[in-house]
């Protein structure tokens, strides 16, 4: 009855597991996946997305636990075996489509192409004066594998950059800011904000009215585009600020509760765009192409990128 | 009576010559800078922007005649003195501009997010099957300084791209194809086509029927964007192709008359999306910049960049 294949369970609530096992068996074919159940055997490795909590307590002899997503703030909100290596997804296609997401909204507000989009459903031509890039300068928050990729991407495009992170960080091309004692100064050189952060006890609630008033130097006119956990943002405090003119405006992909429910104000606001958490989307060839490839350097005893710090949160 | 500076005029139908004017003498104090009218004094150089057949006739004597823009095809529909150097701007921050414009275009229709916003107005919250980027290669059309800069742009997200010029070239990250013979071949891989080129009579009316059903491979699906010039696109033969599925969409900023006629159906079609010749706006400040450079090169007489070759029409 004893084996010696490594064992992998899969436990995904809002997925189809099945393309998942599949995938990693090809994958992996001298490892044993299995969709999991309540009363599972104990496996080496798992692969999950919102596992409930009883599936961390069936198997505390976990050494990896992937999550299929770069952000792993639900994971961290339930006990996790202490010796379980918590490790997230790198990239694995995410930071091309945040790259996308984000320069798709600054330059439709940069250009003003909405504008000239209901222009144009009207049958007018009309010129609107040019506004000038150096005027719209883009604070991306959080360097991770993500955010410099998005930080890259805008600078090409000869936007000046800033980006601010925990530590400090040295990036080409950007400006960077570091910790809460620049966080005043990175905020005041920022018009258009950017938020990649990871969700932890740090950042929940970071984009308040007291940081949102601080954008572009307290002058009007900043712009906030939310591309990591709706938690981030103090949902009563946006609205006023768009509404007294302060803010431009702010394109929101993520909200505190999924999906954003009917009704709620974001959906009508004429400065917000709604987007249904779709800015990076886990793409599942290369995830798990990447996961298998951490559960083999694992089993080697090499060391893994994506490593959580669970007391950090990320 | 005589005078040894430099003398230069600014004739600039439908432009404001005031701060041309002014910029010029503040960057070139060694030169005399005044508008024209009719009966000037000979000038050595000329700033234009379709100008009247008159000011060519009256001022054989140019050396050179600096249009405010990358496309010639205006000018060189007039009687040009033989001996004067037609000047066209190489960037001037127009290049960045056009790399945004297609950029934006490229990704609102890779990713679909204008159905997201229709959607989103709708207060739904919906997904969609994610595309996949392989499929969606995208053609450049004309690689010169603008050609170059959007195709690079676009492979930073990494679409494949290919490109399509008169004469061979060799790119960093592109599939390249040359000439007539390599047309079909360029056609026929890609999916969205993006036209750069410059008018002339070998390629007016290229953005035919024949052409556009070569696309993708002649299957359905293609995506066209015109940012040359409107004469490049046979406007009857787009209609149908989008009426029957064969076309995606279009987006235009370039027409035949401009600004388009109200009432033409390009305004109304629900499959093209027109803005109103904004792609990349000529920027006066670093225009004036680089026309000042040229002048003072070509006065000692070093060779100077844009020299449009009259006979070839760029």
């Amino acid at each position: 009855m004893t084996s010696s294949r490594i064992r992998i369970l899969v436990c995904l609530t809002d997925n189809r597991p099945e393309p998942w096992i599949e995938g990693l068996r090809a994958a992996l074919p001298e490892a044993e996946v299995e969709n999991w159940a309540p009363g599972a055997a104990p496996a080496d490795h798992a692969v999950v997305w919102a596992p409930p909590q009883q599936f961390l307590d069936d198997q505390p002899g976990l050494r990896g636990l992937f999550n299929i997503g770069a952000g792993v703030d639900a994971l961290l909100k339930l006990r996790v075996p202490p010796q379980t290596q918590v490790v997230r997804l790198d990239d694995a296609g995410m930071s091309v489509q945040m790259a996308e997401y984000v320069c798709h909204t600054l330059i439709r507000h940069f250009r003003e192409f909405d504008l000239y989009e209901a222009e144009a459903r009207a049958g007018r031509w009309s010129y609107r004066k040019p506004r000038e890039r150096r005027d719209f300068t883009v604070g991306v928050m959080g360097l991770g594998v993500l955010g410099e990729r998005v930080a890259k991407a805008v600078a090409q495009f000869e936007f000046p950059v800033n980006g601010w992170s925990r530590s400090a960080k040295a990036i080409d091309g950007l400006r960077c800011f570091a910790g809460e004692a620049q966080f005043d100064d990175f905020l005041g050189a920022s018009r258009v904000l950017v938020n990649l952060l990871p969700l932890t006890s740090d950042t929940r609630g970071i984009l308040s009215r007291e940081t949102l008033l601080k954008l572009n130097g307290g002058r009007p006119g900043g712009y906030l585009i939310n591309v990591a956990r709706g938690a981030h943002l103090v949902d009563d405090d946006l609205i006023p600020l768009l509404d007294s003119g302060q803010l431009a405006g702010a394109t929101l992909d993520v909200f505190d509760v999924e999906p954003l429910p009917a009704g709620h104000p974001f959906w009508s606001h004429p400065k917000i765009t709604v987007t249904p958490h779709g800015s990076a989307r886990t793409e599942r060839e290369a995830s798990i192409a990447q996961i298998a490839g951490k559960i083999r350097a694992m089993e080697q005893g090499a060391p893994i990128a994506g490593v959580v710090d669970v007391e950090r949160g990320y």
